[in-house]
């Protein structure tokens, strides 16, 4: 017999069925018991009206059989019930178990590290798996706009021998008797893969900050969703991929993730246009109408990222606003500057967290070599990048947007940690 | 004016258009002079009739706007070509280049390590871009089947705190105070998936692999294609669920990379059924029938791969063949036994390489542990694993296809390497 999943028991009403999964609950009401199993597509409620058939050493949480006809029940979960004729027992599960899984509200009494110290585990529980759920859609959003936009998926190497960033934060990798390091980012693989003549690149994949911080906004392994266009403008082209993206990307998830957005109490915005405000001015707005003191003046801190959003809500109705116009102190030097020690460097930030960073990218040679210099990098240490420059790279620019931070955000989650599977920070290497 | 790509300059017909791209090539014919210009679509054919446009100083390579009119034009690449009203220098390309690109032919005689150190600017030719276009192409296919299966995709760390072979070939990292090492493989954390109520995962992620060998078939970061299901009867689901794969991603190839796979002259195999040949009768059949001495027991050589293929391709017609009940003692301690010794482990060859490797896995608890101690392992360093095999594990399997390998074997590369955008070696870590 073919088993039968949860969210088909409706089809087969009558018939005798086959269910396989663990059991969520078991209800005794009175002499009769009800077991709820669970399986990868919901529960199903099944009822034990035969007292021959005996539960009393299944556990929560075992994995089982169960055989039964389905009924209607108007009062069951989903409207239909199984009569059971038999239930055998897979794999037991020990008692007592981490936590309760099967009330969404009880583990919001549990706390986040204990959750991720029984991760696999407190994925029995729905709310936290539908966390996954969302993220899967993302990237597959994030895969299929890019395909149908030209853009070729690439898969560029995480074991590098010199940072995006001049050094710092690297984690080392013993690498046979070479010292490497762990990729910041694809940045300059997406770059020379434009120059290779793909024009448009997208990845996803891991990369790695060596940063010290602790926060609920930083972990120390991403997954990072990076583009790379060829033949731009300026960055506004990068700017507007990035609006159709995820107008595409908002529009999948309400469509194909109704139920998790439910679970969460999540309503997605509608993605049209995307206000943006160059730093100066938002530096300016956050001193003045929020009186807020700014210690740095080449890029926003934490505050001053949620105050500009607070503003850009009450001003422009918008979740979601560009900051634009760094100065070239505040960025990478293979930003392409603007007028006044400005460059085209811009960030998107959602509901008060940064979760894009992009630019229009240096593309003539001697400029990058020379921009190099002035940041104190030496040229003859990344002539695996640079040579491409050689030989004729167009204008381009690209970003990159963090898989976590995005998830975090669209489920209004408190803390990054419970949008990765298995988070690594400062602390944590296990599970 | 819009960009007109390569390709859609047949619809543009006596317009005036603006093409970009890279010079491809320039041919002198005459007193007329041909310029060949290449995007990310194509090429295009573009013929210059006006004397005072001057192309004296434009290099081959160097990244230029042409402005023309298409007309039809039999002769020329694709039946149409485009008569120059202007041409822009937008990036020169420096002379000499480090090899040709621009026929396909003269790229036979550079070298693999020439082509790996120019990497970028080796993908200007087309034969050696288009290995990374059914590359692409694998790996949406891979994607698009298991979702539409079941399966859900996940993203797990590649930073861990212990091997999951037992701690050979790991690569160290400086993780803060900690010593960790990058994943060999997400297996651990596929089954720990399987085990949180996905049932159904997949993963495309590099792994690494810290071996010694330097050989055509190895490479020590490779991206894995992972899946792992729970409710199967024995590893033949697995099996099959394979074989339904890889018909569904040679049919999207076939269909999706027609143009990619003339260029190297490949036509794809029907997949049907896929034999399979015991280890014990393969190696019988070696050391039998092409008088092969072996010298191991419990695996295949590269050669004893090489001419079970043979046999298969003879015996069956089959350019693919599962070698099945390989021996306990030459498979991790995960894997289901099976009797006398042996596991319900499999690996799949294809034209004579390994390129899966998977099993039924041990889904009980206790079984699991004592598996471990006669692996000279401790349970208690793995508790982060074995956690949810405490809580009701189904019985499960799956595998892993080395995407390199398969666009190797598909393609009839001569070395892993090019198969591999940026490949690292023992002695490579750059580009």
């Amino acid at each position: 017999m073919n088993r039968t999943l949860a969210i088909d028991v409706k089809n087969h009403v009558g018939e005798e069925i086959m269910l396989k999964g663990w059991v969520f609950q078991i209800r005794p009401v009175g002499k009769i018991k009800f077991v709820i199993l669970r399986d990868r597509t919901g529960v199903v409620q099944t009822i034990i009206l035969n007292k021959e058939i005996d539960i009393s050493n299944i556990e929560r949480e075992s994995v089982v059989t169960i055989y039964g006809k389905p009924k209607i029940e108007k009062q069951a979960p989903g409207g239909f019930e199984v009569e059971v004729t038999g239930i055998e027992i897979i794999e037991k599960a020990q008692s007592p178990l981490p936590f309760e899984v099967n009330r969404a509200t009880e583990l919001t009494n549990v706390k986040i590290d204990t959750i991720l110290d029984h991760r696999p585990f407190s994925l029995r529980n729905s709310e936290l798996a539908s966390i996954f759920r969302v993220q899967a859609e993302i990237v597959r959003a994030f895969a299929e706009f890019m395909r149908a936009d030209g853009f070729l998926e690439i898969h560029t190497s995480k074991i590098i021998s010199a940072g995006t960033e001049g050094g710092t934060n690297l984690f080392p990798i013993e690498y046979f008797e070479q010292r490497a390091y762990l990729a910041q980012s694809p940045q300059f693989y997406k770059q020379m893969m434009v120059g290779a003549g793909f024009e448009r690149v997208f990845e996803v994949g891991f990369v790695y900050r060596a940063e010290d911080h602790e926060t609920s906004r930083h972990i120390n392994e991403y997954l990072s969703l990076d583009f790379e266009m060829g033949f731009i403008e300026s960055e506004q082209d990068v700017i507007n991929e990035e609006i159709r993206l995820l107008k595409y990307m908002f529009d999948s998830i309400q469509k194909n993730c109704a139920e998790e957005l439910k679970l969460h109490n999540v309503t997605l915005p509608k993605i049209d246009a995307i206000p943006q405000i160059r730093l100066s001015e938002a530096i300016k707005i956050i001193k003045e109408k929020y009186n807020k003191k700014m210690e740095i003046e080449n890029d926003l801190d934490p505050e001053g990222e949620r105050l500009i959003c607070e503003y850009a809500k009450q001003e422009f109705n918008s979740d979601l606003v560009y900051i634009t116009y760094y100065p070239a102190s505040g960025r990478p030097f293979y930003t392409m500057p603007a007028e006044n020690g400005l460059t085209k460097g811009f960030d998107l930030l959602y509901k008060g967290l940064e979760v894009t960073t992009g630019s229009q990218r240096i593309n003539n040679f001697q400029m990058l070599v020379d921009n190099m210099r002035k940041f104190g990098l030496k040229p003859e240490n990344f002539e695996f990048y640079l040579e491409i420059f050689r030989y004729g790279m167009p204008p381009h620019g690209g970003l990159a947007i963090g898989t976590e931070r995005l998830t975090q955000q669209i489920l209004n989650l408190k803390n990054i940690r419970e949008a990765s599977l298995f988070p690594r920070d400062r602390y944590r290497l296990t599970p």
